[in-house]
């Protein structure tokens, strides 16, 4: 009930936030994409995760609101761009802004939606503004690296889990944990404290990221919201497919070259075939015990945060909804 | 001898400052762009513009040179975008990035290029830090705003020269008058001081873009380092034209539409024949009108800074380099 009530209303201060900004400024083909993009919602993690941290520490919603929406900005940012990059027709079930519009409309509006991040950021007025502004950028670098890594790897032939984890730590941990720091920093949270939730927040986008490419091939369809299979029609890197093809051996290890070398197989048969070798070397069970060391580690940062147990139960309850969806 | 002298040592602190970042890093296809395009030079006008205004303040050059830097990062990050927007094959005599790399590489290495540039302004650790911050925001945030307006005018029968001019404010003459407010604000000069040395960018930008526009039509080629008439050969508007359509009566006017309504001409036989529309209006003398009153304009702000005149001179000598290029 307690976890209900502080997250519906950080979640109505977050939508009143976003809701305030005013886009219907001119040139509009510059700030219309940026508006249809906010409305259209998405789960508003990253803004709740600085807010639910800043709750954590001790400190109240609204003085952690600036950098909270900052980085939700700074988030919509990226996907307006990797929308374009990705060849991506939809997103949230609407239109991507590169197809509704155009492509020289979408790199603009994402580079005015990263400055007007900055300049939603510097609406904060405490002594902590510059590590938050370096905290951004930090973070902001470290998605276009992760970005650039995927990208590469679409050309590479082998990647290692590793490389594959290293990718996924910078294209999608690193946001998270910036959102849980920026309300740490808010709230005053010593530095080592500010690492703890920074970590817990690296291994909780690590589990989330790998959760996703699970829930690709085992989500139950009519939870998911969307269809599985997407990643291995598109023979997209995932650790499913990695994990797969380091444990396949022999004609298992062949058919999965085979499958994932080429665009033209029938998307079903494929995912169904491509599946039963992931049944084979119980692939899923691999990812699922791979999701659960790094919900130990990040539930284990946090419990050598030194506050009461009951003021981490939001961040505990929000976070274990999003890393245990149905499948 | 000494304007020689300090534009030498500015000039030799900015490549040196240039030359010591290191783009040496993983991953390469993200940061070889940026090295790329940072060590072809260009003439380094807008580092520049904050390292005099610096100057002419008193204040040393060596503590304006982050500011100067980012603001440069700045600039380059907003060319390699504009070329993937205007399918831009070269700049600077070279491949731009998005032809030698591809599309989804220039956008990215953009991107980071955009958040280095405030990773290198954030080693400034003055108490002026959020104020550069600021200003470098809401400078590209008008850039943004001027090439987006200037994607616009492509798509628009009647653009007015108003229109037009306050498109190149906010795509040229902002950076400028930035750069320069830059140098102020670490000299820690008065609020109006810096609203004067923003003024006095303001209309040498204007200055300079009209000139570029004039140029473009009656540079002298052996002097000015590529072709003249590209803006007429695809129809853009400029000053030029704009002034042209305006001025223009009965078959000139008509012959004007017909040639900027076509890419399907002869390039030098359209050239010729607008250009001698423009003789015929005195286009390039009310352009050089318009150009001197910015001109002065710039002057009389720069008049009003209490300071030394003999410190106002290199600032002046360097800006009128710019502004009275041969044609």
């Amino acid at each position: 009930m307690m976890l209900i009530h502080f997250m519906k209303n950080n979640q109505d201060l977050i939508e009143q936030s976003i809701n305030e900004l005013n886009w219907n400024i001119a040139p509009h083909n510059l700030y219309e994409p940026i508006h249809y993009v906010l409305v259209q919602g998405g789960k508003r993690i990253r803004p709740q995760l600085c807010l639910l941290s800043a709750n954590l520490f001790g400190c109240d919603s609204k003085q952690a609101i600036y950098p909270a929406i900052a980085l939700e900005l700074l988030h919509n940012f990226t996907l307006i761009h990797d929308d374009i990059m990705d060849n991506a027709s939809l997103r949230r079930g609407k239109e991507t802004v590169y197809k509704k519009w155009n492509t020289s409309i979408a790199i603009l509006s994402g580079d005015a939606l990263f400055a007007k991040s900055y300049q939603y950021l510097l609406r904060y007025s405490g002594k902590e503004i510059c590590s938050l502004i370096s905290l951004l950028t930090h973070t902001a670098i470290e998605i276009c690296e992760g970005q650039q890594l995927d990208l590469d790897f679409e050309n590479e032939k082998t990647v290692t889990i590793e490389q594959y984890l290293d990718m996924i730590r910078l294209k999608t941990a690193v946001m998270l944990a910036a959102c849980l720091k920026a309300g740490a920093i808010v709230a005053s949270a010593s530095e080592e404290e500010q690492q703890l939730i920074y970590d817990f927040g690296i291994n909780t986008g690590l589990a989330f990221q790998i959760q996703d490419d699970l829930l690709d091939v085992y989500a139950d369809v009519s939870k998911f919201g969307k269809n599985t299979g997407g990643d291995i029609a598109e023979n997209k890197k995932t650790y499913m497919s990695l994990k797969a093809m380091d444990l396949a051996q022999g004609e298992d290890l062949n058919q999965l070259h085979d499958y994932f070398s080429s665009l033209h197989f029938n998307r079903e048969d494929k995912f169904s075939k491509v599946k039963s070798i992931y049944n084979k070397y119980k692939v899923k069970e691999h990812a699922q015990d791979l999701i659960n060391q790094y919900y130990d580690r990040a539930l284990a940062s946090l419990q050598r945060i030194n506050v009461e147990q009951v003021s981490k139960q939001p961040l505990i309850d929000f976070v274990s909804q999003l890393v245990n969806r149905d499948y």
